[in-house]
């Protein structure tokens, strides 16, 4: 797969299903892959129906997002203003989302999602103010 | 939570439940909580009722295993021949597994499961012949 490397804006890659009917499948990926090493992994289950997360930005943090189950919504904005959005459906699909993107995580019912993360949790690499974020346009 | 690092024998983990029914929970893993780089991350899936995978071991290969929806039942054996079941029935719950263990891994049906490897895919890190691997209690 290609490395998310050098990427700047949100991106939505299709993994290899590695398998068959008959045997299930496989997806994967190595940290050479994507560009990033991967500190921290965790996963958001048992959700509520109507669920949305997200509400932050990252300085620094680079992650990749696949939907385990159900479906999963995301819409990004980076600090000009520019809005994306995104539907994971399969666990095939990744999202990676570099830094200085803000998130909306909607999730459908019984939807889970896994994230692999460049860096352990650090409260202080999240930007949680919106109007803040926003004034980053001026800075960067 | 605590390290793998100097663990030579399967164990499981349960992980925290950060969170409530009204938000959803996340579980996590650090690479410095399991003691490993997590190298590789794979995860199987819509797989077919009945399925068994595994009938390996690896000879240097860590891996922490969860299973994402269903349950997962995993047998290992060592080289001495000394086996362990475990079922990992909940996304808390973690099945770290050390070299030279060979297993089988049976899914419940809309099981998946979630690997996080110390290393890249390396065939010659496979040991696919069960009497071979047995041969290396000798050895060890």
């Amino acid at each position: 797969m290609e490395t998310f490397k050098s990427q700047t804006t949100p991106i939505v890659y299709k993994l290899d299903r590695i398998g068959g009917p008959e045997r299930g499948f496989i997806s994967l990926v190595n940290d050479y892959d994507i560009g990033f090493p991967i500190r921290r992994v965790y996963w958001i289950y048992d959700n509520p129906k109507g669920l949305v997360r997200g509400h932050h930005a990252h300085r620094t943090l680079q992650q990749v997002l696949v939907a385990f189950s159900g479906s999963v919504k995301i819409t990004t904005e980076n600090t000009s203003g520019d809005k994306e959005k995104f539907i994971l459906s399969n666990p095939s699909m990744v999202l990676f989302i570099p830094p200085l993107h803000w998130r909306w995580i909607d999730f459908s019912p019984n939807a889970s999602l896994l994230c692999l993360a460049s860096d352990e949790y650090n409260e202080s690499d999240y930007i949680r103010d919106y109007t803040k974020f926003k004034s980053l346009s001026n800075e960067v």
